[in-house]
């Protein structure tokens, strides 16, 4: 292990100061229509990059029977499969997790803690004309480490299509150097500052809810609802679904407006698509343009735990959104934007949305705000709430799991959202330890 | 329990017997230009129904960097969920299954062993103007049933544009009277009777390989690859798999040609689209036309298995098709259409397709040749194999599984393909009993 291996969090903070000197990016907006390397494609009406690579901003229209009857938003294209991958090792019978410090453009605070590896398929096979991206060799050689979780999970439903990344933790025995702008981390020691405001990107968190605990064992039999019954629920969800989605052109979205450089809805809500200019230093490529989606307002993304039979119980919903590739995943209980919701009588806004900004101070475990990943999102993020309750009637859409099968959940794709990954990972963050 | 139930299967044939001449379809070959409610739309290019329902048959362009290059064929489109549920009960502590005996067009020999619902969602919300779906309560009442399996499975890839059915095992208490063209057969029944060719439907097939075992149990252990390398081997072919597809117009598929009322490949190979006119007595509705999909020669699905460590392994492929919603799921070891390549030199034929073409007859544990779906497909299906090698070497897409493994990933969506889950129904039905 090298010197950077950071043995406290004080010699971590050092090292953090020291490297947010030297690696940072000057981000400044830019008008869509004045993006260099980006334009809108008359023929596709779809906002995409002149090699045709990287992403694409299209428009895409939502049916549904049930209400919300159905909308039109723009969405992010991506169809290649990115690797969110944590390369650990264990020294002193602990496990340790080579953790980047990494600077987004969409970050508010510059670095934010990032797995070893966070690519796009175009970042490793070259497309960006960028430098080799380090220590991927693990996650490509099957030789050089121990498979600990590689699975493919969503990203946010509602902002990409059909977008996955393979969430990968891989252990090796070798003698790994943590090089200029990496730091070898103690799973402890990033549950701890997972508590600080937008340090933890969402990448990492996204990843360590896959992360399995080390007494993976058969469940104690002791939970509200078995296994089979909680699949069969998703699955009852997933086949109620009506929720048809179409690609359709940016121009032909009834509510969102191409004024001032970007575009946005005409309610002033949800999310701009705006362009950005970036100049990086310390990162791969020098400079670049690229459109990024800014949440108008920030989200909310709780969780309610409660105690059944002695153990604790998470309260989650099964969640339609149009980006997913299998219509439903789990959310958080809940996941929104309050704002949005703002001038709405009781009865019409979100369920237990009250219920969590409301709760006594002694009942809230974690209230920390993180943020949306910042290669996409533009200073956006949500606050992220664990409340401890009683127990509450479960309505159809919700069910209370346990940790234990969330943790069988998230080995399989498309079980958890990403936002439900983000949540667990924080509960997840007091747990370890064991007390509780 | 009625009278119906069958204790042996000599009083079941008599049943059979006498069903079969009550309840049974006249099926004759029609033109697609002349199928009755049905029309090319030379708006999209596919054959649909005039009332827009049921299904449609849409041409499928297929890109891919890896050989073969890239192809375009017809294809099904039927987006909504299906339930194939078989209704269970308990009674002198021995399991029986509801099962219907089924007429569908396509069969060859009328009737077919068929779970207790087998219902499109146009069958059970009226679409068809027909019948109520005889025990359909069971799998929409959650209060009446205790769920044993209740997960969407993939139907044939390379003929359905990501279509899944809703595979449920349901169990009551109540007393359920087998009504006419039903009856209760235990699983050791279900098994001695797929070895009779063409008898057992791909649908009970298909729920019969998601039922979990009597015991199910933490696994022993002595796997040949723990379960987290199965899942990132399946990650990996995921990620690594380059296949796009795209709805193109029939009359723009270069290959296909539309000759003498049919739809078929111009080297005569693959299949034909045909239209039936199909006259049924004892079925929902007396007299309807469809396109069907006739294949012209039939399928060879194999499994070889072997014992590791005293262990009972299966070889499973991970296959890319056209179909499926997340591009790879497990596949027999073998499974192709052997008069395909016929011509080929060894070289350029399936991987393990001689060798088990040309196993020694005590090696082979079973050979029987078993139906595609009768709805869909007209006189069509595949030799099922199983047959026991000594061990051998894994190519890269190949991986040795234990049935617990196989057990464990048929819980949940999109691990393994129609095909291995007919021919695991048909391994399964030789270890029911213990003594493998």
């Amino acid at each position: 292990m090298s010197a950077r291996t950071a043995p406290g969090l004080a010699a971590f903070e050092h090292v953090l100061r020291e490297t947010r000197e030297r690696v940072y990016t000057v981000t400044e907006t830019v008008p869509l229509d004045r993006l260099t390397g980006w334009r809108f494609d008359e023929n596709t009406g779809f906002i995409a990059h002149e090699s045709g690579r990287y992403f694409s901003v299209e428009g895409l229209q939502v049916d549904t029977q049930s209400p919300p009857a159905g909308w039109g938003q723009p969405i992010i294209n991506q169809p290649e499969t990115g690797i969110l991958g944590f390369l650990v090792k264990k020294s002193d019978g602990i496990l340790r997790f080579l953790t980047q410090l990494k600077a987004e453009p969409g970050n508010r605070n510059g670095l934010q803690l990032s797995p070893t590896v966070q690519a796009t398929k175009s970042n490793y096979t070259g497309v960006h004309g960028g430098r080799h991206v380090p220590y991927l060799e693990y996650f490509q050689d099957p030789a050089r480490r121990r498979v600990i979780a590689d699975v493919r999970q969503s990203e946010q439903g509602s902002r990409f299509l059909r977008k996955r990344n393979r969430n990968m933790i891989v252990e090796t025995q070798e003698s790994v150097e943590a090089r200029d702008g990496f730091v070898w981390l103690t799973l402890g020691q990033l549950h701890e500052l997972l508590a600080i405001d937008d340090l933890v990107n969402m990448d990492t968190r996204s990843v360590l809810a896959c992360l399995p605990f080390e007494d993976r064992a058969p469940s104690p039999g002791n939970e509200l609802h078995p296994l089979e019954d909680v699949l069969s629920w998703i699955t009852e969800a997933r086949t109620r679904s009506d929720m048809r989605v179409r690609s359709v052109r940016l121009d032909a979205l009834e509510d969102w407006e191409f004024t001032g450089g970007s575009i946005g809805h005409r309610t002033g809500r949800h999310f701009d698509v705006i362009g950005v200019r970036v100049e990086a230093v310390g990162r791969e490529v020098g400079l670049w343009c690229q459109p990024m989606i800014q949440n108008r307002a920030p989200g909310l993304l709780a969780l309610l735990v409660t105690r059944v039979h002695g153990l604790l119980h998470v309260l989650m919903q099964v969640r339609t959104e149009p980006g997913l590739v299998d219509a439903a995943e789990l959310a958080p209980t809940v996941q929104c934007t309050p704002d949005d919701f703002d001038p709405l009588p009781p009865g019409e806004r979100p369920l237990f949305l009250d219920l969590v900004q409301n709760a006594r101070a002694d009942r809230i475990w974690f209230d920390t705000t993180l943020s949306d990943e910042g290669g996409r999102f533009y200073h956006s993020g949500s606050r992220h709430l664990v409340v401890e309750t009683g127990w509450l009637p479960e309505p159809p859409e919700f069910r209370w799991l346990t940790l234990g099968q969330l943790e069988e959940l998230t080995r399989h794709s498309h079980y958890l959202n990403m936002q439900a990954r983000s949540a667990l990972a924080c509960l997840r963050s007091l747990i370890h330890g064991g007390d509780l």
